[in-house]
């Protein structure tokens, strides 16, 4: 019966809770990333698996969190090859199915964890975050989907990406239980997080299809009601594609620096497109990432001075909802271009971003983001509830 | 009858034909922006019509043309106020009606233009195109248009926008119809334009709905049969917003330039949109025209050396399908950001621009693009019609 989804890649993984807690009762999943001790990670990939086949002697310390209040893990969830792409579909291990438009991608890399959670095959779901990995999925699939400051959830046992952008995030069906989650991974940071302003971003707005726009409006209308002062800004003078690239140099450097010695040893067979991003990491100069590098810092500072201690920047996660099911490669390369001028900038500045699901008229999922300053996770977190609660009062009286 | 589309300001304009010619027993209509003897053009607005009561004592040089080969002007159709719109919702005088998708915007400046030549009321019509007002409405009412080298189509006795971007550009339904008022119309440039490459702008391909990807995809690849050679380029090295950026500035400046002491002196009343535009455009500064002019050498040496005498480049003329009617301004301001990128090209460089209809699978219509070089424009015109005759009988045979 939960075959028909394909989220997961062993659901013969089972891992009981240690102890009573919070999270008593609740079922969830992890991206085939995490370690659990006596099982090997797939990453996506045959060839990582093949070369990589001794198990895991301890469990990822997300994971032992998470048992340690209670918590079963039911089994590890398709990814895309070493978590690096944004669609979801694997060449070698078939695409998950997106339960809310199954004539759509899921996207990715968490595309399994995002599709367990959408079906409801269990109460949350881990994946990782890297360039958006799964505040995408949980868009295209219409579910709640959280990326943390960077630093802030241990990733200790995780196959890395690329160490300065990786996090761990979760995902699920409502708002209350994001935030459940967030409670027991979130180490440090404050909770005392005041938020009085939103900022709305124009360029990134300029980004969206069209189509997608009323929806968005609606849901950032309704959140205005509810804090003091609204401010329109334009984030990157120098426009979002400059951003973009600057992150694609970071983490495409880094993801050399990790996998590269793999790769030159091993000459693994990855699917399309995702081959082609390896080679290019490799040709990576140094002169580029120092010069990455000095943009991110001041890229870093234009979001502080942006966000402050009491604003957040409301934004649509992605330019559009999912695309369509064996749309061609090059089209998503193009397409990627736009989603990554969104999800990059969290990224780049490692902050913590909420992604919350909209449906427009069409049935279509989208969602809609809501990032603040960094180590403010509780903070944003137990205000996207409190606004989520008051919007849903004013709706229902 | 031809009421439903709204496309006339006037129709009892009527120019007969001053001879027998090649365009003998068609009929035209011209945007109210064209000189007509003894008539009053609107441009528009209603203020504009109240303070230039004088009837025009000659016709515009483009209406001269057509009527020494025999066309018949029909009437006068609507555009946006003072041309500065892509939309075609006049805010005084309505929307005329997109005959192909109703509940969707004609598309403007040349709005009603665009309406009678795809409702068939007229055989073609003329418009004027400065940043894109042939070419969008063309592209969103599924029909096909030029906008010609700039300076090679008389603009004399037409009202000005800004004029070192104004063209006078034409729709019709057909390419074989487009090429033959392109033969009356265009004076000067050679013919004999031999294009032997096609060129692929990756950033602009990034800017367009993933929709539509497949069917401009499948048009690319059914020109690319027919040529010698395929690039694919990325045009703006510090990205297409800089572009947009250089456009908006010169445009702008030239507007205030053209237009501002009419403004200042009579205090219209412009539309939502219409005015923050018109009271932007006063705030330019020399300093932003000066460094706009330097990047303006920048990117038409880009494009030179990008099309040389063989090169053309083809690309979708807009990011979508048109809009729905009625959607919010900011939601049309910030769309405007992604079509002003890519109306812009031909814009900057006074390049020709021809673009063809295509419907995707939801019977939405899109153009296509294919831009030469400078006074190319028979020979753009007339390889096109070859090449659309050759993929007519590829896909006849």
């Amino acid at each position: 019966m939960e075959d028909q989804w394909r989220a997961y890649v062993d659901e013969q993984v089972n891992v009981p809770p240690s102890a009573e807690g919070v999270l008593h009762g609740l079922t969830y999943a992890v991206k085939d990333v995490f370690n659990i001790k006596g099982y090997v990670s797939g990453a996506g990939n045959p060839d990582w698996k093949r070369t990589h086949p001794i198990p895991s002697k301890s469990h990822a310390k997300a994971i032992e969190l998470l048992m340690h209040e209670g918590a079963t893990l039911k089994g590890t969830t398709h990814t895309d090859e070493l978590m690096y792409s944004l669609n979801g579909e694997n060449y070698y291990f078939g695409t998950p199915i997106n339960p809310k438009v199954p004539e759509r991608i899921p996207g990715g890399s968490s595309s399994g964890s995002a599709v367990a959670v959408a079906a409801g095959l269990v109460d949350f779901a881990l994946g990782t975050d890297t360039g958006g990995s799964v505040r995408i999925p949980s868009s295209y699939c219409g579910i709640y989907g959280f990326r943390p400051t960077h630093g802030v959830v241990p990733i200790e046992g995780v196959i890395p990406l690329a160490k300065s952008f990786d996090t761990v995030g979760w995902m699920t069906q409502t708002m209350e239980r994001l935030v459940q989650v967030g409670r027991v991974l979130i180490r440090g940071g404050s909770k005392d997080h005041v938020i009085k302003r939103i900022i709305i971003p124009e360029d990134v707005l300029e980004l969206i299809d069209l189509e997608f726009r009323q929806i968005t409006n609606e849901k950032i209308d309704q959140i205005k009601e509810h804090v003091d002062k609204v401010e329109s800004v334009r984030l990157a003078s120098g426009g979002l594609g400059e951003w973009l690239e600057t992150f694609r140099v970071l983490q495409g450097a880094e993801i050399w620096e990790t996998h590269g010695a793999w790769i030159e040893k091993y000459n693994p067979t990855f699917g399309p497109g995702i081959r082609e991003r390896f080679e290019w990491t490799k040709s990576i100069t140094e002169a580029e990432v120092q010069g990455a590098l000095e943009k991110q810092k001041d890229i870093q500072k234009r979001m502080q001075d942006i966000l402050q201690d009491d604003g957040v920047v409301i934004m649509p996660t992605a330019p559009s909802s999912a695309p369509m099911l064996n749309t061609d490669g090059e089209a998503l390369d193009s397409f990627r271009q736009r989603l990554l001028r969104m999800t990059s900038i969290a990224g780049l500045s490692g902050l913590p971003q909420v992604t919350l699901p909209l449906v427009n008229k069409d049935g279509m999922p989208i969602g809609i983001s809501i990032i603040a300053n960094r180590k403010s996770d509780l903070g944003l977190l137990a205000w996207t509830e409190q606004i989520l609660n008051k919007i849903e009062k004013v709706r229902g009286g």
